[in-house]
């Protein structure tokens, strides 16, 4: 399936100059959205992942789909506040500023093999911090999978040691 | 599966006086979640669900997998301001003041039958906006599907017509 018909261009969003690619064209089309699932899902085996591992809200979408399909489970990063129990932190650097993302300290067990997902992979900023959370827990991040690659940021180059797929490229 | 065993009850969060329903510890564990999410499934089938609608973000935990185990879409709902197309908004009320929830304005069609999947069903504000969002686009809800119900606060009763699905009570 050639799934790259199925992302909308969004241009000048979310602001000037940039070109969004939006995938709930690929969501709300149950044939496409299985087919990336099932590829990730694909991925997933092949690392041996025994959770997944999605930031908050696109993560989500991509990665619930995949524990489900693997009958493994699901662990959310979050933005502050937003989880309910004792959590760790990881800041990140934005192109103004500084983010923060965290996570629930018993999300991941020591030594058990994790799996990333989120829908796009562009500077990396995310996956390296989400990265550095599952570290700080014990985690061993065997990949982080993604939709879309948006090359010319060179996400790659953040996260050098960890297994990427992605499934489309621009 | 006795599902409310893997419920963390997390006393006085977000504010004091709320016992917080805490669903991750469902997510985390994948029996569980496969368990849940299948329970929604069986749901989504017999309402003849063509489409899953989920509130950002938990509702995308819950909502995402039953869409891929359909081979269904997925469409989001979300707080403005996060989806990049033409929406559609829905405001509702909250304890002080208002919020306000969003869909693009193609994400469900004409007609199409709708199943609502959240994590949980409290005051009953935030469907109740989601299924005005998904009748002013012409899409028709069949159900909503909740993993938690804290049937006290009556939410049922704010979406009186729509036939509702929860897996556990309290």
């Amino acid at each position: 399936m050639d799934l790259k018909q199925y992302v909308t261009t969004v241009e000048n969003w979310p602001k000037e100059g940039i070109s969004f690619k939006d995938i709930t064209t690929i969501m709300d089309n149950g044939p496409a959205y299985k087919y990336a699932t099932d590829e990730i899902v694909k991925y997933a085996k092949e690392v041996g992942a025994e959770i997944i591992v999605g930031p908050e809200a696109r993560g989500f979408i991509i990665g619930c789909p995949v524990a489900y399909a693997l009958e493994i489970g699901f662990a959310p990063v979050r933005k502050p506040g937003k989880l309910p129990r004792e959590v760790i932190s990881a800041d990140y650097g934005l192109e103004y500023g500084t983010d923060t993302l965290t996570m629930h300290n018993d999300a991941v067990k020591p030594g058990q093999k994790v799996l990333i997902c989120d829908d796009l992979l562009a500077t990396g900023g995310t996956v390296e911090a989400t990265v550095r959370l599952i570290e700080q827990l014990g985690g061993e991040v065997v990949g982080a999978a993604f939709i879309i690659e948006l090359t010319e940021l060179n996400g790659r180059n953040k996260i050098g040691s960890v297994p990427i797929k992605t499934l489309i490229q621009y």
